[in-house]
């Protein structure tokens, strides 16, 4: 067991490491060295069955909560659902969030020096899955001592990992609240996912790559399938009313052609800003990860998977999203439910789409408080 | 008037030619000398008001029927909607369809050459609206002797153009109808767009638009610009039905990342196919046109623009459209109606989203042919 405190943490004051060692992803390829980036809230008590891992969004990190800091100054990224008297009451329990294997912020991922080498894996990189980024997480907590989780959640690829976790350690976790996750993304999700991961492959800076030793990243690229995935992370409904046709109120980041409106404004910032702070190859092997799961894979369907599940579970669906609609959430549950698991579905009603779960806090805590208060020990 | 057979006409034997001449387009910038391609079928009669117009799709052009030849293999795009007994039918109107101003089938647009300097236009092609396309139309139908249209129909950007022919030339129109348009694209259809955009501008071989002396297109832009573009003309539901999560049946035209979808090949070879037969300006110029629309342009409200239509007119909207939604097409209808014009609504109710009207005939002839032949004169 190896929990350092890397050389990130002069700028994240919070931020540890852990080594776990050489991992077999499940795809093939072989990792000999993976580090986790994590951080904690609270305390483990003595028993160690009070933790609770939070799983990041695709872009996200470890830093869940614990307000803004030099190294996060947007904050945690479910500040206001975790923390003493939240949702997920830190003076309860021992909160672990941390960047997923694959990840760029902090993890092992293909910018990470392959050992040996000292290069960075770039497309060497194994692809990892969904159940890859659990196991890595699995050995985190064990090296932390955790013997049980009361609580994993997280929403889109980590709510696809917060199932997974009750599907693959069904007797290390006692409640899961997947959001905005379903059992398998749909082919739309996984069609505009391609499309940001050809507009990366096609920049010229990407370079297959290996672009780590050059001085220009892929980051057009980049901005572009950022742009792709905000689409699938807002509803129209809630375009209209945020952006409507109106004009551009800041600065155009590029030529205008013919004008321009405040959404491509938007897009292209999002775009711009997520160029300065996330790595491109991060980006296709994460993106990938979320298109190639299916909580069927090694089992003979859905049903023998779900009936997998020992913890209570409640999906969360999420009325305007339409990269996870809320009728697969709500379908999902009712598989997990027919397969004989403690199932249950609440449903965000918002125009926020997707992304509700980033920011919706009302109705998010509403939708999953209850939930995590039931049946407390405490 | 000028009625020309041009130099395209080896492979497409009854595409014609018209120089309109010069042509000032609404948002500034001139043209000295505008020729629009074009193709007839059926007679004008003597009173010159049988005439119908077809307004052609995003990426179509002038061959709206005539089946296959040797310049369009892939036959009319409205084949079953165009001929003798048809929805359209050529025995009694005198049907005309001519590929759009900035168009790249043979009409005047940013691949041809810039009188005086013998070099393509590229970006130095004015941004041209629905408005400046209708207008360049009229030219055309006043050429071929046309004193009345009986109807004007297409889907998307050509709905776009049937609504405006009714606002703009108000007494010339009899007939309109629009499928799959609105007076306005929402955010989310012009964010898409961008998206497009942005990618063909991001390839190096676009060069600022002066790629047609170099050996190289933009091709991989406007392969990334078409797959964004098909995500929006297709339904989640229909997807499902008709991808899932299927692996790719077909070889992969980029190497693989963790396998290939169904769906991720599909979007490959739609981007390949029309980065094969399409000019990227072309399609960064329409694409701007159908953002920039706004029926309300220039006139003081949406109320006032839709009182003056004089048509008749059968707004069709799409049940699983989500670039122009069928709740907004209705809503274009309301408006029309309430402004006074006699303005109907008719909804095709299908998986098969935006792009229903190329391909759902039996519901698209049902949706329009009823009013096509309401008060028929013969």
């Amino acid at each position: 067991m190896t929990l350092d405190q890397g050389a990130g943490a002069s700028h994240a004051p919070a931020l540890r490491y852990h080594r776990i060692g050489s991992f077999e992803p499940e795809l093939g390829g072989s990792l000999q060295a993976v580090t986790l980036a994590y951080e904690t809230w609270g305390e483990l008590n003595d028993a160690a069955d009070n933790a609770v891992l939070l799983v990041h969004a695709l872009t996200g990190d470890s830093h869940a909560a614990g307000g803004s800091s030099e190294g996060y100054r947007r904050g945690g990224w479910w500040d206001p659902m975790v923390g003493p008297g939240l949702a997920v009451d830190t003076e309860e329990y021992f909160v672990v969030c941390s960047n997923v294997l694959g990840g760029c912020s902090g993890s092992t991922g293909p910018a990470s020096a392959e050992p040996g080498t000292r290069r960075p894996y770039g497309m060497r990189f194994p692809v990892v899955t969904i159940r890859d980024m659990v196991r890595a997480q699995r050995r985190l907590l064990d090296a932390l001592g955790v013997r049980k989780l009361a609580l994993v959640a997280g929403g889109s690829i980590g709510g696809q990992q917060a199932l997974e976790w009750a599907v693959e350690f069904p007797d290390f976790v006692e409640k899961a609240v997947p959001v905005a996750a379903t059992g398998a993304l749909g082919p739309q999700g996984v069609g505009m996912s391609e499309i940001g991961r050809r507009a990366i492959m096609a920049d010229p800076d990407w370079r297959g790559g290996d672009y780590y030793s050059t001085e220009r990243r892929p980051d057009r690229g980049l901005a572009i399938a950022r742009m792709a995935g905000m689409m699938t992370y807002q509803s129209a409904a809630g375009q209209w009313e945020r952006f409507g046709r109106r004009p551009a109120g800041r600065p155009a980041l590029h030529p205008e052609f013919g004008g321009r409106f405040e959404i491509e404004s938007y897009l292209h910032y999002q775009g711009s800003e997520l160029s300065g702070r996330f790595d491109a190859n991060s980006y296709l092997y994460l993106s990938r990860a979320m298109d190639l799961y299916d909580v069927a894979s090694g089992y003979e369907s859905d049903e023998e998977a779900y009936s997998r599940i020992e913890a209570e579970v409640l999906f969360v669906g999420i009325t305007s999203d339409w990269l996870f609609p809320a009728a697969e959430v709500w379908d999902a549950a009712e598989k997990a439910r027919a397969a004989g698991a403690q199932a249950h579905y609440a449903e965000i009603d918002t125009k926020s789409g997707h992304d509700a779960f980033l920011k919706d806090w009302k109705e998010l805590t509403e939708a999953v408080e209850p939930f995590i208060s039931k049946n407390h020990k405490s």
